[in-house]
């Protein structure tokens, strides 16, 4: 998507361990009127596949999720990174190890929001390892729901993520796609 | 709002420990829709403000703010609750205790993202205790922006911090109020 891909080239910065600083216009401070593009850009993408839930996991995911849930008219349910007080203890539950953190959380979603009957559009912001999507992957079919497909914005592709991912069948559309960035020479797309 | 109190006294649930359980609409799986109402409900109330940006804190308030920020025509910024490696070192920090948590967190944005000639819209789910809020104008004053007010989706008032906020001079909206609530006897508004 050209218009991502200028934002990025333009805004983004390449740190050193791999890190792809978009913190200006996606996850830190967040361009909802280019969200709104994105959201529109996966609608044309699933508009057909019958989505009645849209997954994501919080914290990043949730703007663009929620921006591109209002072009398919249906709810958000945001996987969340610990178990607190005032979630209910029926939930199906996954482990993630995070690239940007370096850490492994507990993801959950409560049962009552996945049901086998829904069709699920995973929304996320960035797909590196794929570790955040097969996560989402293992709820949706813990909930015997069926996942549609995801819709990332940032593919990293040298990561390795999105061939993992690929490779269990799941439909996996990405509206950039890195194949190679360094400090020196900033962001290359596929 | 009439709206949101009808759906919170549908939908929503009292749990023991004054945690109000609204995760069907608002906080786990998000109705889009709804938050287009609200979002439309605050720009009434502070479209005259002359408001540049939009502050909120992950995770739960970002849904929110981001449907919200499309009505105001500004961006997000989503304060942090933990220093990650790819967030600046440059910038503002505030501890706030989490009522619904029971945990203290770092809570920081990244100073390029709050200027001094911000005029600032704090938009968040819940008002409790006020600590997330206080730390949210805190991080506004030490940017040296000016914080034109809050938008809250729920106050408890009887937990006391829209009065310590009000306090301060800011000027706190929120769209539903709720007075008392009990297991037995669920939710009574203001």
């Amino acid at each position: 998507m050209q218009l991502l891909e200028e934002r990025i080239a333009r805004d983004g910065r390449v740190l050193a361990g791999g890190v792809l600083k978009v913190d200006g216009f996606l996850n830190h401070q967040m361009d909802v009127a280019l969200f709104c593009e994105l959201g529109r850009e996966f609608y044309r993408l699933f508009a057909d596949c019958g989505v009645t839930k849209i997954l994501t996991i919080e914290a990043s995911g949730i703007g663009i999720a929620c921006i591109t849930a209002q072009f398919f008219h249906v709810p958000v349910v945001s996987a969340k990174k610990c178990r607190t007080k005032n979630i209910s203890s029926e939930v199906y539950a996954c482990k993630v190890a995070s690239f940007t953190h370096g850490c492994v959380n507990d993801v959950v979603v409560s049962r009552e929001f996945l049901c086998p009957e829904d069709r699920v559009l995973i929304i996320d912001d960035f797909l590196a390892e794929g570790n955040a999507l097969m996560g989402l992957l293992d709820l949706v079919d813990r909930a015997g729901a069926t996942a549609v497909g995801a819709g990332i914005v940032i593919e990293k592709t040298f990561q390795g993520g999105g061939e993992r991912v690929r490779k269990t069948g799941l439909r996996v559309e990405s509206l950039a796609k890195v194949a190679s960035m360094s400090e020196a020479e900033g962001v290359r797309f596929c």
